[in-house]
């Protein structure tokens, strides 16, 4: 039986805190003492941070027009693979100890162009590959937050900070963001820049955001791009969806399944049209060369840790620099030559089509700290380029959060976000 | 009247050292003190480095097997673009000064792997753009060398070092390769990666190689990268040239263009087809956006640079930062848009043509060292992202060079460095 996730969670609704800040009701003070608060009662259970820095933010909250920014003052969490000049940076990777780099990430400094406040670095798996860090599931530390941007999913969900970065490769946005029962959102491939975010794969990473809500990661990622991403004006549009049931990959687990009906028949009920979509055969082409691409880009852009430094690499990650030496260049040349097949018979796939709903990942978050899950249901559209949104408000039977996945048009991430947000709020009023 | 250059410059032909090491003639320590001969006499008039180690390179060359590798042990020069964990890595920038990264760029792993050795960092415009380093040109110091990647060119022309790393955003590879008289590379968009090399675009930013002639670079692409990029084997076929006499552009002076008609009745008359090529009027208007490309992207990958030290910035690169903010995030995609419809319209116009031969510049270096020059003849290529190649082996009549840009098809490395081998061959015999 799915139910929606109670609200017991402390999340903080970036956008409600920003109306507020706008009215004078809420200070960006005392939305840091709320984050401190929150830090203080769990950080030491869930453990989302790999550096934590409240003293400086509490300094930095001073800043005179704060409030007047696009983003409020409002707190941030950075995955800890973004270069921060004021902050550690460790990739969580054991050849980085206290290093300290000599500038911020691209994305950084446009968050702080606009008003956003850096309060930590968030747990990140080894160079945003397998390699779990500290991180638990803020619904159940038993269970695993995913990965690789375990630290920003977690925080959000257990109200750390409004918002948080990530990073996705593989499929290390949308799936933490499904385990924790937070909205996340990977855009378009290049929409917002990876400059001074550790590379595994130039191809592939993909800068994300999470939130509390849909509307809440539009409005972050409007508010860091200065794109027109915000959804939250009126009521959005139903959309034309197309039901992902038989992928050419293996199935999602019958509580996930259950998950997608869910959503799907709620949204069809608000209005929405729904249809049936089977993937062509080149995008299943597609699915099985991401591994491909990931470690021959993985073996060079990683090559000076895995020259110099390779005793103090995981076997996971000393393993995908091996194997991505060991690709013929033919055949990655190839793989490049497949993606953009993929890309063209996706767009065309589209046509008539507002979103693409699937699963955001097999199942709820597994149990265990051993490993953060598969990419199954994500590395196809990673290496495709489309803007996803993981859309919360489902559980499991024992309470775990289950996400849907909202797959829009590359370049259309906008309609994507409105979609997902229609989604969430068809689920909001069953 | 038009000349070959005079063999009178002491360049190290990188295919012939390779050759000679492998036979037996020559040890890689021996070139090394070639390269430290003429460095020590002329290092002082031309300036090419940033920093010189010397003295590291002959401990580095003591290694075992270093003769046995793809590169044989030839010194490199790094344009200081690329981060160097053991060398000082400035940008060109009084941002930076004496910084040392954490890690190497890729491009200098895979140079280390092959077998190359760095030798030292070569003097680069500030963060590769406008403002010129200390270089000057070794036909004549008192004319520029062109820019961005200044020492890299000019220290394959003085016989510092036999190749050398350099990048390209607008014409920053082809334009100092023709005004140094060497063979420039600007490798198909991608080919290279630009992981740790500071970014100022990323849609534009191009990683490539300077050495002597043609079959040099193009040795040294295939080592480094691992591809099938040589073209010493045989004799290189006859391609189909059209000519571009008509850019969307202002023309180029006098000389180049002789230096142009030149290479192609020479390489007319060794067997190759000429055509004329007009651009259409979707390819002038990529040409009119490259500099909208640049200066949105610059505005946020130098962003930490301008918003933390703008005082310690060019006017130029505040400049270029500032307009990037000033443009409107709907005009970049538009940009964007037209970018990938002019990308198909050149690959349409190139169906039975195997390259266009155009001018690698306006002329020959202008005299002075307060402007690198333009890059009016490559900033569309860099844009398209086609392979280019400087083609060298004609001067004025004041022994300047003059480079001709043979530009192959996207993905077609090889065909492009072969068709400039020809050309450069039929130039050789006239």
């Amino acid at each position: 039986m799915l139910d929606r996730v109670t609200p017991k969670n402390a999340m903080l609704p970036a956008l409600d805190l920003a109306r507020r800040i706008e009215a004078g009701e809420l200070t960006p003070a005392q939305v840091i003492e709320r984050c401190a608060e929150a830090i203080a009662a769990r950080e030491t259970e869930i453990g989302a941070f790999a550096h934590l820095d409240l003293d400086r933010a509490r300094q930095a909250v001073k800043a005179p027009g704060l409030k007047d920014t696009p983003l409020r003052g409002l707190p941030f969490g950075l995955k800890d693979i973004f270069d921060t000049a004021d902050m550690p940076t460790e990739y969580g990777s054991r050849v980085y100890p206290g290093h300290r780099p000599a500038n911020d990430a691209a994305l950084v400094s446009m968050i702080r162009r606009a008003g956003g406040l850096p309060i930590g670095k968030t747990v990140t798996t080894e160079f945003a590959h397998l390699d779990p860090g500290k991180t638990r599931n803020p619904h159940n530390p038993a269970h695993t937050p995913g990965g690789s941007s375990s630290g920003s999913a977690a925080g959000v969900a257990a109200g750390f900070f409004p918002i948080a970065t990530g990073s996705q490769t593989g499929g290390s946005v949308i799936r933490p963001a499904s385990y924790c029962g937070v909205a996340g959102f990977k855009p378009s491939f290049g929409l917002l820049p990876t400059i001074g975010m550790k590379c595994v794969s130039w191809h592939l990473d993909t800068a994300g955001i999470f939130a509390a809500g849909v509307a809440d990661v539009a409005f972050a990622a409007a508010a860091v791009s200065g794109r027109d991403l915000r959804v939250d004006a009126g009521a959005p549009a139903a959309p034309r969806i197309a039901v992902l049931r038989n992928p050419p990959w293996p199935a999602a687990n019958a509580d996930m399944n259950a998950a997608v009906e869910t959503a799907a028949r709620t949204a069809e009920a608000a209005g929405a049209s729904l249809r049936d979509i089977e993937l062509p055969a080149i995008l299943g082409d597609a699915y099985g060369i991401h591994r491909l691409v990931q470690a021959y880009e993985a073996a060079r852009a990683l090559a000076y840790e895995y020259d110099r430094h390779g005793d103090r690499l995981s076997k996971n990650t000393r393993e995908l620099a091996e194997s991505g030496l060991a690709i013929n260049v033919a055949d990655y040349d190839d793989a490049r030559r497949i993606t953009k097949r993929a890309r063209q018979a996706l767009a065309g796939l589209m046509d008539g089509i507002d979103i693409i709903l699937s699963p955001s990942a097999p199942g709820a978050a597994p149990e265990g700290l051993g490993s953060t899950g598969t990419s199954t249901f994500n590395r196809l559209w990673t290496l495709m380029g489309p803007p996803c949104v993981n859309v919360p408000g489902l559980m499991n039977s024992t309470g775990l959060p289950l996400g849907v996945q909202v797959i829009g048009r590359f370049g259309g991430d906008r309609a994507a976000l409105g979609a997902a947000l229609f989604v969430e709020r068809a689920l909001g009023r069953r």
